[in-house]
């Protein structure tokens, strides 16, 4: 039987933080098997992760990251699934596919199997509106357009940089919320995909997330958490926050919407509360932060943004918690890494 | 048969601009029947319009209009839809729907007779949260809530001063898109209620619209369209702008989304391209000015931000046409007109 090579082929790279079951990779087999994996374990390194037959990948243990990066290993957390970026760094494509070990295949209304990364690739293929709303959503997807009223001149769109996409079954609550509301499932199924306005920011989750590296990448930092860090469970927030000041600085799209993924395992509010408490308060202030930040106009690459943005962090955030600053050290070890690895073509 | 008195039956007010068909009335029966309607006539005050029985209502035609209003009745269109804001003024209740006479009722995917209504009812009643974006989209929505990273300030919301809804069958194309696509239809059913972001505008269209009179209807002016005018099919368009500006200014939401109405019939595009054509031109400076429009903090009610917006459309876009300036004016009268027929309490 003759079938169509998969969109993207030899242009994405699906990082995954760790694999800890096979069923993950199996079940996902017929969707992710034509494409290269990165897996970046977040734990002890001396742990071996199985990959079952038939798909190419690389793996990064803590032993690899340190090698690699030297002294700059630092910006790379240790025993949580921030690591991940790391597989961001190093990936050679122009496109990442990122998702978590405990998601599996949704099933549409109509009881088909979800191809996500497909979804995705379309998302990030076809252009963003980030400065007018479509009422009818995507304008470019298939049996809708541009409704009465939206100015002609802003219908061509901007490339679209971040596809983030969602989850059926248990929702991405915070450990309150999922602590009050234990049994809340995420049964909605909207099938939509829609631009994030320019100048609105929103929570980026981590599960299930794709981007185009070359528009956006070296702002894909998921910051300092896990082992020796007072926070956990912010990595991907972090990372969306500062994405999206930067997209709409340099004039770039973030969608969100389909495709939905299954999520199967809460994972535990208790650990979670630990985890986020310090987040939960301090979000309170990083949020006006970012939403007041203002990037000058000679900032013309991702990383100029970038390492204009860690300045902003180390003088307003940094009196929140000596934290900041080191996170704000981090932001500048992360881009040199990152130019390190990516010297320009 | 015992059955609950529909939702804010002595409250609300549903807004017709003409009625030329009586299957209209007689579909939306179960839905429409216990509330009170304001039909507003559009055209020939002689033309007699046919409500069918059981209906409690008022009709207004030309004459009504001259003779409540006397030389302010300028500021109302005629031989225009827009008229239709005669019936938000002299209406006495807190809330109003608002509905075109080509809408039917839609099904939901299980088959369902959508109740339109009902659900406008629920949007406006439960807060909007325009700071921050949620992901899972309504977070008071049953089996949603705020996601991961939403920050707990943010969470109780604004009180919600609009609710779009949204079109199944034709939708609302303008000119230049119904020429081109004449036969796109929109079968997709999009489950979700969102709040419009703080500083997005979008394109409001009157054909399905719900708000609060009390927190909002000074601003919901649908122009000068029509005899006489440069310009039509702008109407809601308009509104839309300055309802939004004023919204965001005073802290109050936008919702669009849900509920689904079945649009029957496209309008003729090549008469809908004659009115809309100066319109399409037009818009290209008018979304900007109103993008950048800021009210002072001494706006504090809807009638001086309203004035305040009046007079910078004088200034701003007074020099696009002389139709604005004309606009201008009839904003000014509109207020009158309105205050005089609802004096503060």
């Amino acid at each position: 039987m003759a079938t169509a090579s998969p969109p993207l082929k030899d242009e994405l790279d699906i990082v995954i933080p760790t694999i800890r079951n096979l069923d993950f990779l199996e079940m996902w087999r017929p969707f992710f098997q034509p494409y290269h994996l990165i897996i970046v374990q977040d734990g002890d390194p001396s742990k071996q992760i199985k990959v079952p037959y038939g798909f190419k990948y690389d793996l990064y243990n803590r032993n690899d990251i340190n090698k690699l990066l030297g002294p700059k290993a630092s910006c790379i957390s240790f025993k949580d699934s921030a690591c991940r970026c790391f597989g961001y760094m190093v990936s050679k494509k122009k496109y990442i596919y990122t998702i978590d070990d405990d998601c599996f295949v949704a099933k549409n209304p109509s009881g088909q199997d979800i191809n996500a990364l497909e979804q995705h690739i379309k998302n990030l293929l076809c252009p963003s509106a980030p400065y007018f709303f479509n009422t009818l959503y995507d304008p470019y997807a298939e049996g809708a357009d541009f409704v009465r009223g939206y100015p002609f001149s802003l219908r061509e769109g901007v490339p679209t940089a971040v596809s983030h996409g969602l989850w059926l079954n248990i929702p991405d609550y915070d450990a309150p919320t999922q602590l009050v509301k234990p049994s809340e499932r995420n049964t909605r199924y909207v099938d939509a995909v829609m631009t994030i306005p320019k100048s609105t920011l929103f929570p980026m989750c981590g599960m299930n997330l794709a981007f185009d590296r070359d528009l956006i990448g070296p702002a894909m930092y998921f910051g300092l958490m896990g082992e020796g860090q007072p926070i956990g469970r912010y990595d991907d927030m972090w990372a969306g926050w500062c994405v999206k000041v930067i997209c709409d600085h340099l004039g770039l799209g973030v969608k969100t919407g389909l495709p939905y993924i299954w999520h199967s395992k809460a994972s535990n509010p208790f650990v979670n509360l630990k985890k986020e408490y310090k987040g939960i308060f301090w979000q309170e202030e990083i949020i006006p932060f970012f939403q007041a930040a203002v990037l000058p106009k000679e900032c013309t690459t991702v990383q100029a943004c970038y390492i204009e943005l860690s300045k902003q962090v180390r003088e307003k955030l940094g009196k929140i918690d000596p934290y900041f600053t080191k996170l704000a050290d981090a932001m500048v070890t992360w881009i040199e890494a990152w130019d390190e690895l990516n010297p320009s073509k």
